[in-house]
């Protein structure tokens, strides 16, 4: 654990004292791996407003927890009955305990009944809270996550060609990633010609075609942090019906980044891509929300939706990614992955937006 | 959706029948991916006892699982509320709703308020044991599995040598692997020397050293079923220490795979491990059970622990892996995936058990 772990569960306590919350359950890796920096497939981390929080794990994780942990007591889970008997103990003095979203009925469910007098509220909006502004140290990670994706995605296109299954593109992906010595974020999304239409269509035997466009949605890890960025490029010589979706979408992709900055609302920011969507008339086939928080998660809060009225902080990171689907004709997406200043915003992702390849 | 898929609906609603559970609420991908065959990151199945089940998705999925599902209604999700409304609508008859312990607690706060004269009870154990009896075909793909693990084990004996870190056998792995075209069933497990002790170590620089064993724990993905396999093997001339104990690991896996049938009891073959294990002074050493059941899932349901009571049918597909993990000193683990037969288990793993390399 570094000073910065230390304080990310110094600014936990403070907002648990200001939302009255006495203590709070985080089970899920993510979160554990956010306040504690370590990465267990088992363990609980249990925060009070004040004091030092302790770290349940099983004994396969004792470990590695007692040599990387130093700001958290260490203890192991004990059978499932007696484990719950503890958390009774504990909880004399809790009126409001926290519980994370995410965390499953099998283990919620329990935890209630134990500790039936006091309130559980979830967490969730909270802890997305303190991760959505990122620190330095955060977003040095995710640069360098999104250059590690920007030099992937050029060693593909060396790479990719027509006459190619989308199943074998797939198969090239992970060997240059392998490679690499990179970790996908998230299962690539490759799209040949009209499969584009499908936004998140899984890698199948289609084979990419000499004149056409494959859509590439892919993203790496480094330091256990996302990188995101699609590009729809064209083999071949664009058609005029390609040139005109891609410009659009790009248009729309171009006035964020020209206009978002701090104090701006995420759906005010969303409103500016699908206004330029709409005022073309492609309105319909853009039927998802602009983009995402991301961080350790690819997807991460607050997002650029219609109904997210979160207000924008210097040093949230989001993608910024429209997209034009028409069934049976064309579907492009453009992507790229936004830090927020004080002033407005950095773009993290180098790749051209326009590539054509010859067929 | 095959015969099959429709005839594991069948067997569901048969069960859901006899435990007088009037719908069931299917959220998880690998539930719905078990009873239909698609997969989608996002997605409900929804099964009454009688009739046609409904599969909600949003519009990311609707184009796939128009072309994909046969058996099932095909409905778009609506916006939160709307949809909360529709399901009170149609629980007008329900008496009892089942729910997936590992549905989130955010998905499942809703339904139970939404529909709160109904019980809501765990099917996770209903799901468990129709999962749990694999058929021809899964245990096809699960023998084809462990052939694939196999295969890549021996590649990996090609290039693994003293003088590589962790982390490098790890960037080895990963390239092989996606040269053959094989995915991993879970991050694979690579412990140099006394860092076996750790039975889920994760990869460091640590390097693996002349004279010294390393543990490799590992699988692959074969039409979306898993394999898993662990062999400790040993660069160099192995040490009477390390015979000592991998001597007793091998005698604790291999009386498994003699003793064990249809009709005993999981706990009974833990048993039989642990037993031997303990004659030899380590059973303090021996710390998890000793092996869980592999299907869609890596760890499912039921598993070879002392608790567990479950009778053993065939089909049933297992992993019989002992170990002892004596700190600072040294660690082995043996693991092999068995089908149980009519009349005991058929070993799907064939790598060789005693494994000397030079160094």
């Amino acid at each position: 654990m570094t000073q910065e772990h230390l304080e990310r569960i110094g600014r936990l306590q403070a907002a648990m004292k200001a939302a009255d919350v006495d203590a709070v359950f985080l089970y899920s890796a993510i979160n554990r791996h956010y306040f504690t920096g370590l990465t267990t497939s088992n363990g609980l981390l249990l925060v009070e407003q004040q004091g030092t929080p302790a770290f349940y794990t099983d004994f396969r994780y004792l470990e590695v927890a007692h040599r990387v942990l130093t700001g958290v007591e260490i203890r192991k889970f004990k059978a499932a009955k007696e484990q719950l008997a503890d958390y009774t103990a504990l909880s004399k003095g809790w009126k409001t305990i926290g519980y994370e979203g995410n965390l499953t009925v099998a283990q919620f469910l329990p935890l209630q009944e134990a500790m039936a007098n006091a309130k559980w509220t979830s967490i969730t909006a909270m802890v997305s809270t303190l991760r959505s502004v990122k620190s330095a140290s955060e977003l040095d990670a995710i640069r360098r996550s999104a250059q590690a994706n920007d030099a992937l995605f050029a060693e593909l296109m060396k790479v990719f060609k027509p006459g190619m299954s989308e199943l074998e593109m797939l198969r090239q992906f992970r060997i240059i990633e392998a490679n690499c010595g990179l970790r996908e974020s998230f299962d690539p999304i490759l799209c040949a010609g009209v499969n584009a239409v499908e936004c998140h269509h899984q890698p199948d035997g289609t084979i990419l075609q000499p004149e056409s466009e494959l859509l590439i949605d892919m993203g790496v890890l480094v330091d256990d942090y996302c990188s995101d960025m699609t590009r729809t490029v064209f083999f071949g010589t664009p058609t005029e019906r390609f040139k005109e979706i891609h410009n659009i979408v790009l248009e729309a992709n171009q006035a964020v980044v020209a206009t978002v900055k701090p104090g701006m609302r995420c759906c005010d920011v969303d409103k500016i891509a699908r206004d330029i969507i709409g005022k073309y008339g492609y309105g319909d086939y853009f039927d998802h929300g602009l983009g995402h928080s991301v961080g350790l998660e690819i997807h991460e809060m607050p997002a650029f939706g219609k109904t997210c009225e979160t207000v924008l902080e210097p040093g949230m990171v989001l993608t910024d990614e429209p997209g034009i689907y028409i069934p049976g004709d064309v579907g492009v997406r453009i992507e790229d992955l936004l830090v927020i200043t004080e002033t407005g915003c950095e773009v993290l992702s180098h790749t051209p937006h326009e590539i054509v390849l010859p067929c």
